[in-house]
């Protein structure tokens, strides 16, 4: 038999983790008898008095937002972690450490109906430039910086408003530190930087999805999420506030026109968790190091029809039903300009 | 400041996956603005005839279940593997691996509208010897047997009738292989077995959820699911096969009374993915393993609250919103009982 990667099932490898995602396309021709989500509520007022992150109003800490216009950051009230906690005793059986960081959220636009692709690229452009500022003050006093953004109630987003998060810490959380073993790893094997040997590999390719001189999005190889995609930039960066002017322009753009090519997809506003990996700030060597932005979006079939990681997910290894291939095949096809807003 | 563990934000370490959780306690205040899933529905009739898991329906496949009165196993009509598929190319840019293997679904009673803490005892103990039964069969061609229930349309089960699967193939999937190694290195580093220390400390502790001389089910020092639990063999075991009757009987018990608890907890039909980690067949020295199962299930404050894994999560690692031993205290003063069938 010939291995054909659309009808036999196999393992993939990912290289910025070492994880191994099961590849089971056959799968897809399976009835969906399971949950359907309730679709995305149509988008709000501009302007909604019971938002509170709108401009103007006043949050559950009693503080009033001001009248912002573009971007606008304030610490989380509910922050996850917190400037300085007293460490925990340790046990080789109970092993513990502290945390100690801060937490703020970023609102992207005053206008509480409008999601990341519905904005210009001058708006998106602002939102970089926040995202640049955060990781350069942040990164100044703590090891690590977490940009990301969860999008929909299907992803647990408590608010349409668009916003993302930042959480910065005085540890490397789990993924980054797998991802800066790997990347160190690769270096050492092979004298290149991994991310620049897949971009160099996939651009123009089969799972290539949007391009320009500064980024590429691809699915990438081991995707573990049905239309999960990977930002790669192609200037010899490592972190937010190393992107030039252009590079910025450029991925005000790029992302306008990926998130587009999502939201048509299932003509529906695609929920997604979206963040940037960038090297830790802790790091003294980065050698290996290139930033980069995971998009994992959980729809598999429609607008309510998600993927479950559960199960042999959960207790085995990731499981996805249709290829990479066959995924970026798709968002291509579906327009980078925005249609319909449903 | 004295170091308060249901106050102060802090890392433990899982040390059967290496993975650090980041636990923030002081989260839960937070008031939820977010999704509420859709209550569970009524259980169905005892027998459905659009079920294609009830004896005497017509699966998908056109072939008819047996009037079966016990546990029935049957190949899963869209198997995530085959027995015997081709190998793909390499490349190590795009590292991948054949994978061949079977997948099964177990159901666990004719009776359409029960779930396993609304079975009895007697009845438990035949699922108990069907997973030994399909571990053990399964397990003599197979590199590993991965037994396993996904329970409520919260976590994407696309059917009410109570049924679990096996999937069973010839590589050992990534978390049993992270944690083949962790009970490896503390056998080589401590001379013990992992799970046999940690079930030594947690007896009695604040930790424990359910006991007998056979079994122990905690949560956990190192849960990410907020009621996450752990179910410890306490005899000599390594596999589900190598269980004694004694300890069929007592896991049947056991099993009925810590599902009771989740279902009382909420007043709802528990959700749940949970599932059993045996040593992997392939493995000629299972010296530090142990049998256990994992139980992950979603809810967080309610039967339509969930915790969503996304974000930080996804990006930087596992986030609880309570800690190990809150969770355990509440399981603990749910009743083993159950209460209701809401
Ligand atoms: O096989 P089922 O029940 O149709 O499917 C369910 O369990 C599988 C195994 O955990 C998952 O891969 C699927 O995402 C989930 O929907
Ligand atoms: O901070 P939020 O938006 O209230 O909460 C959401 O994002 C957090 C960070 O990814 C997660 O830990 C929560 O589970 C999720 O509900």
């Amino acid at each position: 038999m010939i291995f054909d990667a659309s009808e036999h099932p196999h393992r993939r490898r990912n290289l910025l983790t070492g994880e191994w995602v099961l590849v089971s396309p056959h799968r897809a021709k399976r009835p969906w008898q399971g949950e359907e989500a309730p679709p995305a509520p149509p988008p709000g007022p501009r302007h909604d008095p019971n938002c509170y992150l709108c401009p103007g109003n006043v949050r559950t800490s009693g503080e009033r937002n001001p009248d912002y216009t573009g971007t606008f950051v304030f610490p989380n009230d509910f922050a996850a972690m917190r400037p300085d906690t007293p460490a925990p005793p340790n046990d080789p059986l109970f092993p513990a450490q502290g945390a100690s960081g801060e937490a703020r959220v970023i609102c992207f636009s005053p206008d509480h109906s409008r999601s990341l692709p519905q904005l210009t690229d001058g708006e998106r452009r602002m939102i970089v430039d926040t995202w640049a500022d955060q990781s350069a003050e942040l990164g100044a006093r703590w090891a690590h910086v977490q940009l990301f953004e969860n999008k929909g109630a299907m992803m647990g987003c408590s608010s349409p408003h668009p916003h993302g998060q930042v959480w910065a810490g005085d540890f490397v959380p789990a993924h980054v530190e797998r991802e800066d073993e790997a990347q160190r790893g690769w270096l050492a094997e092979h004298g290149t930087v991994l991310l620049d040997a897949v971009a160099e590999r996939e651009a123009g390719g089969e799972r290539e999805v949007e391009a320009n001189g500064h980024w590429l999005a691809i699915v990438p190889w081991w995707a573990a999420w049905p239309f999960e995609t990977l930002i790669i930039a192609r200037d010899p960066v490592v972190r937010m506030e190393d992107l030039s002017d252009a590079a910025r322009d450029a991925l005000a753009q790029l992302l306008g026109r990926l998130m587009a090519r999502y939201d048509n997809l299932f003509s529906t506003s695609f929920p997604y968790s979206f963040g940037w990996h960038g090297a830790p700030h802790g790091n003294a060597n980065t050698d290996g190091w290139r930033l980069h932005a995971h998009v994992f979006p959980p729809l598999l079939r429609s607008a309510t029809v998600r993927k479950f990681m559960v199960g042999f997910e959960m207790l085995g290894e990731p499981q996805r039903d249709l290829t990479p291939e066959q995924a970026a095949q798709r968002l291509r096809a579906a327009s980078p300009l925005l249609e319909t807003t449903a």
